[in-house]
């Protein structure tokens, strides 16, 4: 199965999902980690087109989501670069658009590194939070106690940063 | 906004509906209206991409369906022929096509008028009933009072036909 550039932007524009995990993870500096992800699911019946997805953007891995149905993710920060060029060169018409934006701005804030910095990863938990499918109650959370300890400031001082996971 | 073939295939491979409704209706001389239809909802917020789309075939009707959704409905029996040759010449992807190719032959049997015989109209009533979103009790019932009144003879005697609604 062929994929055309435009074919593959009007399926995601209807089946696509930009998202953007904030977890806690207690490896990481500032005890969060931020996972964007790209994920298309499908009913088990058409999992070949998530297959032809798959070779169109030569990233992600097919996997099971639900009973009958599986889903492509893409995970990989050099993957999910791709994804976000080929969306920038073909953009989506619905709204989805909006998503897409903010997700590709936490994906080039995450290459850059930002999300190892208290300033960063408040701008980015806080752009997640106004993406649509956004767990905002978790997330509000997570951006309270992030807000709570480092406040709003460009660096915050040493002793802040000492007592952080 | 200006859609593309492709795009307007990937996005009714991921959005859209091919439905064939039979209904319960006394001016039918059979006692059944058949009612192919193509659809494609959105969440309001893409109300733009549905009108985008009636401009695309030149058809249907953008109107709202349910609370915070609008729908593309085309029933009209010359704009459904027009998006059944479309979806001929660039086909779907997706296992949607198999319906497709059933909805395809139900609009050609309507145009060619065979809903308003027995034979026909069974035969339609069966082909609706394996497609994916037809209510399947409700029309196992119809297709079951058809056959008792019609059975599987090419042209039923006159006598029964004096009957029908």
């Amino acid at each position: 199965m062929d994929l055309s550039p435009d074919w593959v932007v009007g399926f995601v524009d209807g089946e696509g999902c930009f998202y953007v995990g904030i977890n806690p993870h207690p490896k990481m500096t500032l005890g969060y980690q931020v996972l964007p992800e790209f994920r298309v699911v499908q009913h088990e019946r058409d999992i070949q087109v998530l297959y032809a997805l798959k070779r169109f953007f030569r990233c992600g891995v097919v996997r099971r989501n639900g009973e009958n149905r599986y889903e492509l993710r893409i995970r990989k920060l050099s993957c999910l670069q791709k994804v976000v060029e080929f969306f920038e060169h073909h953009p989506l018409k619905t709204k989805k658009n909006v998503d897409f934006k903010k997700f590709a701005r936490i994906v080039k804030w995450v290459s850059e590194g930002r999300h190892l910095e208290p300033e960063g990863l408040i701008e980015i938990v806080e752009v997640a939070l106004s993406m649509d499918r956004t767990n905002k109650v978790k997330t509000k959370k997570i951006l309270a106690d992030l807000q709570q300890r480092y406040g709003r400031r460009d660096s915050p001082p040493q002793a802040e940063m000492s007592g952080v996971r």
